[in-house]
């Protein structure tokens, strides 16, 4: 039973199948490939964005801070929740990106900024003379750092501030589908319709070994992305081996059944968390990730019983409300039924 | 005929197969797995470097940028030749990655660092004062962007300059082994025996679907090394990925196989050429790599048979020799005896 | 009447007669003549720090962002109040010159970071995994940017939270001999005697032109700060008109003589404050530089009199107490009592 | 006998008195005070040049680092001379400001870079693929590091591949108005006129204490050059004191005046030289800079006799035209006919 992260996972055997498919024989390299003109054509339809530019690299971070760096200027500042990936878990990949951009930490709810702290950071920053750097873009992450999934309604909250600046908008999707899913929407809906300019559009955290598209719906914002990607090493020579494992991806719905599938365990799961005597989620499950209080009893119950994810507090609270700990619990599109009814009997004890 | 790049090639079956097999379950992330643990072992032994430090990438280029990025501060000079690939082709990524490190260029022969010119360069930036860069390293690209191969000797001739001066060397191996096999000598021979610090062991140019190892001799080298791959998006999260393409390319000699395949194939291309009237070598054809003057004629000849490789300079000596083009012919672990066959016997006529 | 800044009035008479002097035949440039000597000796002599190493700039903002960036790498975090100069006022200077390091705004009372805020996000920070940013420095600003200093054991509470985790601490002294004089006490007891390995010993709003000291007490921290300094052009040609203003600068008390009288002419004015009615200090006025707020129509007739500053908040607390503004009046060595005495006249009405 | 370096010598009385002038009472700071106002008005004019805009810094470094800044993006080309100021006197600041952009280095007779060296590089770079970097601008240094002045036509012949290839053309300024005096035409001749798009107008090697100006012809070229000398720390607050030497230079031709002075003084010695035995001059002595080959016996009796410059080449020529070295002897605006004659009759013997 291994709900640690969704990056711990094995890919899909039709991703695997795809990439020995394309094992065959000689290919143009650097994107130049058959399969990537494919898969970029691909993308866009599903975004329904003809005129979008895709980009394939191997890694979320790569995605998020290239993506980044080519909508703002290094004496510019990035918007983001206090505690999304690109603050807690990419050691500054955007700073060093850009050049040097800022994050602004937005105070935030189960990781959502909150918009009165969006709009009043944002516009206090607009109102700064030449001594202060300049508001540059805002970075929304879907899925949330804390497993919730904005509606689309938060997600036009959010944009219109940005609009108001003029400021463009990024979405780091590593968990782009298991939100897509969770709302029920198109890709359009939950990006350009919605006010998002650029998304990372995640796949190595639902099934892929190791690939990521990143998606400008205004082709002005990616005008320095190709030699910005080729430069930082993130371009593929064979790159054929990226667009392989997209192209399976978006087959025949493989990814949205994937995201369906983690979702629907974490779904079981939280749902089966209310029979353990203590359990709460701490912050809403709307996807593959669930944030729980657990007792510490069961907590042990649960790792002697071969049980594997990461506690996130130790100490829940600091004591107040007893013996608790916060869990994180990752589920991804292999976690399977008895896996999770495993969980819980070892919690329920 | 496909004679582009040892980059357009196909992974070889049995790394696809280690992929396979490493897809299975659930695995820790970002290089916590079993499968790196093995493999960084086993670069070490082959090496007989047991306390070398070894990191694993997916690109040549992050190899080479990363590397040199910690061996040298955002204000010293790395000397390297000419035509180097970190001058060439990488965009300007060491400079990046550095933070503004310049490359100093150096004089070459067949994409060698002439030793004088480089001894004379290096002494000159030593004996300047504090408005100059400084001295920082020295790299060295073996096999060369010409297709030749340093001797031992000329190794150490290089890195003996190196040495006068406390700098640390550097060596591309983006064909690391197409090297190794010409010269039936040992990894450690090629590399710390000789004088080299940190060698970027390439893999991908020799049957791999995307895998490079950095290897550093000296532990003092690579004390920022961990932290500027994962600042820059080049450490995966489903490394196993990586750490199982190196485990099935160092197991029963394949690596040593798919090299001398591929340069068994371009001797065999260098050693027909002379059957061809006109034809001759530009440069050394010491490993997988041809530089080939061709007349047109025999030329068009080629290309009207479908053979593929790239025209390096389309006015050879301004015509001075009559009409001769240059030419780059490339040969992978996957030419077929047929293909250079039947490229030769196109170019005859 | 002018309250703007102090760096808004005049340099001192005798820093202008010692530049004269200064102007006088051939001298080294870039740092090696005899005044440069002289100086830093000096500066040396007063910090009781005969071991520190002691740099010229021209700037503030030269000064913090050079002696940051000597004391932090690329991927570290730097601590400071949510609203230093470091943070506000220097257009992302610290990001430009350390390469991507990242600031961490702690909540501050009157400026000066809450040590209970500062221990907690060390803390937190310390100990996070390989994902995150690593803890690198703490700077404090003395006179803080809301005209607060902080008590030696202000300053020692701050510094042992640094020594608890091994972070240098950097002292944003712009207003440094402000504080001194405010304090009593000696320069080392307000630096290294109270924890704080670097400090920027300002000059240029104390009545010189345009220079400033940074002094390493831990030559450690220093390794790399000339070469730093050259590269980002602020090493001066003609370094002897540096070294002429801080000499005269330290010659027969000017800095605290300078700073005495401005503090005094602000201590002047919080006084006569108190009977301006409705008007009140926001912060404590330490030094030189007095946060007031003002009932609106006394700052009607005070600009309309022909007094000048800024406001830094239009409608203090959304105009729940009345209809108040947030003023910046900030007194230099050349402000008159008689400018205090008017520029009260006027607010009284 | 001073003729160590044009910034060695004195401040001139006029630019003293000026700077005296500005002390008086208070002004606005950054840039926003009335001799700012007037003096880069006053530059506009002189230059012919109503649409330019004009930036005052202290160094000559940080005019050209971030003049080059801003019109290259960091993956881009600059071409200068193999031995300009930027390559070897600046430490890499240009690398530093850039974010890594490369230098290339043209071959050069007098520190000219040769045309056809610089087209050919220039369309090589053109002609690669997106593995390399791109041209970015070209940098001119007039006068050259050794002492040669560009004819208007060289400055022409230069530029013109500069706008065959859609680059714009900075110019190193350093010695600016010796150049302009030694050819004799106007400053809007030798710059836009003449295909510059930019220039560093440097003053401090020519009587100032440290002002230069940074003059963009094109608008479009500057878009982010304030808030780059901004964010690096280069705008001053007290920034009168720059405009009150830079109005000073320009006032009543003072800085035509001193830059003839020292051209003259410059010709003195130059035309003196030819009565030393043995000595002849390396480069030409265009402006007021001298690279001579003196026996080494004349350079014992001058440096004996108090004589102080720089020793350039030991041992030129490897002793091959017998003992003899190369200096550099440089005039300023000070220099005295007394001087020069006593250096001559040192090195007579």
């Amino acid at each position: 039973m291994n709900f640690g992260s969704d990056n711990m996972g094995p890919v899909h055997p039709r991703v695997m199948e795809s990439l020995t498919r394309a094992n065959d024989g000689y290919a143009l390299p650097y994107g130049e490939d058959a399969l990537t003109s494919e898969v970029t054509d691909r993308i866009r339809d599903i975004f329904e964005a003809p005129e979008a530019l895709v980009y394939l690299v191997a890694l979320g971070t790569a995605a998020n801070a290239l993506a980044l760096s080519a909508l703002v200027r290094p004496w510019q500042v990035i918007y983001c929740s206090r505690i999304a990936h690109i603050v807690m878990d990419e050691c500054g990949a955007v700073e060093f990106y850009s050049g040097g951009a800022r994050l602004s930490l937005i105070d935030e709810t189960h990781a959502k900024m909150q918009p009165d702290a969006l709009r009043a950071m944002v516009e206090r920053d607009a109102g700064l003379d030449f001594h202060a750097m300049r508001p540059g873009a805002v970075s929304i992450t879907q899925v949330t750092e804390r497993g919730a999934v904005h509606s689309l309604d938060e997600l036009r909250a959010l944009t219109a501030i940005a609009r108001d600046h003029d400021l463009p908008v990024h979405l780091d999707g590593a968990r782009f589908t298991n939100a897509l899913v969770a709302l029920g929407c198109s890709p359009a809906e939950m990006t350009w319709k919605a006010g998002v300019d650029v998304v990372s559009f995640g796949g190595t955290k639902n099934g892929l070994m190791n690939a990521e598209a990143v998606v400008f719906f205004n082709p002005e914002h990616a005008k320095s992305f190709d030699i910005r990607r080729k430069r930082a090493a993130h371009l593929f020579s064979k790159h054929r081996y990226l667009a392989a494992q997209m192209l399976a991806y978006l087959e025949s719905d493989l990814w949205l059944d994937m995201a369906r599938s983690a979702n629907a365990a974490a779904a079981r799961l939280a749902a089966g968390l209310s029979g353990v005597a203590g359990a709460r989620l701490v912050h809403p499950a709307d996807a593959n990730m669930i944030y729980a209080a657990l007792p510490r009893a069961a907590h042990r119950r649960a790792v002697s019983g071969g049980a594997e994810y990461f506690v996130t507090l130790d100490d829940l609270a600091g004591g107040a409300e007893g013996d608790m700990i916060e869990t994180r619990l990752v589920c991804d599109w292999s976690t399977r039924n008895e896996d999770v009814d495993q969980l819980l009997a070892l919690l329920r004890g």
